[in-house]
């Protein structure tokens, strides 16, 4: 007998957008691990705290915020000490923001242990719908072309990706915020361009860009370009 | 005082994948709609069946299934039925399949009465990542993009979006399965192709698009393109 590794979706921030899978698992799990600050702060963990068992073991995976570089060895140990746990039948469950498999770091954990030990995926509600409710616009309706963009991208294949579909997710706007505003007004898209940041959560802000300055923006805000109202 | 719309997305299928939001609400709502066949049958309230109250008035949006065509009438009615609760105070929820924002048919109603009556919406697990999570494989990372296309698009659109993007999935497959599989075999993504229907729920089924043969599929049936295991 093993234990099953558990990527579980806790959602966008707002604990009452976890599923009601997510809650059941979490409050049976002996083992929960998370991503988390070097300071050990965790946000995934701050959106299920209510969920977590006084006598579970809890397991803080420290990963140093640095964009754009994946701490290898951050993983390597995180999985060898993960697989100790599931070699003694204990389930463990990582909780994940969002979506497991939408852009989470749950992958790197999933890439290491799946080969291996049973592994389940809990899907949840991603930033993308998240922020869609928010911005009270449809997102992509009927025929319509979504495309998932990170606000990395060069220019050149960010305006030729906006301009080929019909709908457009920026993730990961941040900095890049200035830079992304002239590529969608050079597209003709701004009137049809929401900012949000922090989507269902108490500080939670929605703007249309036309509105929003070029002030610092949150590594996880968006930009969502919808069809409009019909 | 006036009542709210809810437009409350149920998620893709399994009762458990509705979050905590949507179960508080339902439970709590006077008036709940939903879509239905012409038989009465409807999916999204099956999902949500267990947490209707008994003595909520329900609402069966009767739409007519011919893929292609809106029906306009219905959506008339349906607003001004909904419209006759919202004056007189009463909450109604509708049901949504999924996310309400993403691909839904609650945009009819939204369009016709967030101009004039208090509305919000509730994201739930889309088709998207409730897929992906059965595939048990990541979908997109880092800064991979990802292009989400309706299976009705011409060919030559489908295979230019496919090739110029990390990631993909294909909506409402059905009988479009043949045709598919013919672009995505010249685009050389067949290896990365996993096909599934009914996610999460008894009757889910996922396999290599190449160990699916040609026998019709589901309308709600979807083709994921990953990036693979790394």
């Amino acid at each position: 007998m093993t234990g099953t590794l558990y990527g579980i979706g806790v959602g966008p921030g707002d604990p009452e957008l976890m599923t009601v899978k997510a809650v059941r698992i979490l409050q049976s799990a002996p083992v929960i691990a998370y991503p988390a600050a070097d300071d050990g702060d965790s946000s995934a963990r701050m959106i299920a705290a209510q969920f977590i068992p006084g006598e579970a073991i809890e397991m803080a995976i420290r990963v140093p915020m640095r964009p754009g570089r994946m701490p290898v060895e951050v993983y390597d140990q995180a999985a060898r000490d993960i697989a100790v746990h599931l070699a003694e039948d204990r389930d463990v469950a990582v909780l994940c923001e969002g979506d497991p498999f939408f852009y989470g770091s749950f992958m790197y954990l999933h890439d290491r242990l799946a080969g291996t030990w049973p592994c389940r995926v809990v899907p949840g509600v991603s930033s993308l719908t998240a922020c869609a409710a928010a911005t009270a616009h449809p997102l992509v309706r009927r025929n319509d072309t979504l495309i998932v963009l990170p606000a990395t991208l060069p220019d050149a294949d960010l305006a030729s990706r906006l301009e080929a579909n019909n709908a457009a997710a920026i993730l990961k706007v941040g900095r890049h915020l200035p830079r992304l505003r002239t590529i969608i007004e050079a597209c003709g898209l701004t009137a049809r361009t929401h900012y949000v940041e922090y989507a269902s959560r108490d500080n939670e802000m929605v703007v249309r860009l036309e509105d929003r300055d070029d002030s610092p923006a949150p590594y996880f805000s968006m930009l969502l370009i919808s069809e409009g109202d019909n």
